[in-house]
C-alpha cells in the first residue's frame, strides 16, 4: 500500500533501532488508500509496520547488538526473522496529500509499507 | 508460523483492545520455528503481530468505539483495515515448548500469528 523514501540506501546505513535516530524519512501511500489517511495528521506519533524485503527469513537465532549471547530470534528485535514485519514508533512531522514525513524510521529506501496505526500509550505501553 | 488458541470464538466475543483485558490465550508456534522461541520466556511482555483473517480489508474509513466522528482507517486501530496485521502488547505468563501462555491478546481463536517480538519500552514507547 506504499513505500518508504529514506536516506538509508544499504543495510549498513540504517541504525539498529530507528526510535533512537533523528533521521527524517517519507512514507508514500498509494493513491487508492488516500481516504485512509484522513485525520492521521492530528496524531503526533504513529506505529509504522513495514516489510523488510531484504531480510534473511531463514534466521531462527540471533545475537542482539552489543551482546554476546545468542537467543531465539523471537526473543530479539533482529530485522532478520521468519516474517520480517518491522515495527517502528515514529514522530509524525507532517502530511502532504499521500506523503507522510516522519522521524525515527529505520527502514531502507524502497521498503514496502504494510500498515500505519496511531500510537496510543494506553494500548502500546506497559505502565 | 503459528496460531492463537483463544476463548474468543466470534468477533462479538473479543474486546476492543486486548491490552485492557485479563483474558488468557495461548499462542501455538509451528515446530519448525521452535528454536526461535529460545529465551522468550525471560521476557515479561511480548509484542504479538497476528493476521486478522476475518477482517474487512476494503475499509478505508472507520469510527472509533465510543466516538461519533469517522476518520481515515490509518488514524484508527480498527481491526478492519487494508492489511489487518494486529498489534498486541501481551503479558507472557509462561512457555511450554512451542506454546506460549499470554494475557491481553484480543485475537479470535485460530488467528494466524505473523511474528513475536520482545516488548521494549525504549523502542516501543514515547516518554
Amino acid at each position: 500500500m506504499g513505500y518508504v523514501r529514506s536516506p538509508y540506501k544499504e543495510k549498513q546505513d540504517a541504525p539498529q533501532q530507528g526510535r533512537m535516530s533523528d533521521t527524517v524519512s517519507e512514507i508514500v501511500i498509494d493513491e487508492h488508500y488516500l481516504p485512509g489517511l484522513e485525520d492521521v495528521e492530528t496524531r503526533s506519533h504513529l506505529i509504522v509496520l513495514s516489510w523488510f524485503d531484504r531480510a534473511d527469513r531463514t534466521l531462527l537465532r540471533a545475537t542482539p547488538p552489543h551482546r554476546k549471547i545468542e537467543h531465539g530470534v523471537f526473543a530479539t528485535r533482529s530485522p532478520d526473522r521468519p516474517n520480517p514485519v518491522a515495527l517502528s514508533v515514529v514522530d509524525l512531522l507532517g502530511r502532504d496529500g499521500n506523503m507522510l514525513r516522519v522521524r525515527g524510521l529505520d527502514a531502507l529506501d524502497g521498503t514496502p509499507i504494510v500498515d500505519i496505526k496511531p500510537y496510543s500509550p494506553d494500548i502500546d505501553c506497559v505502565p
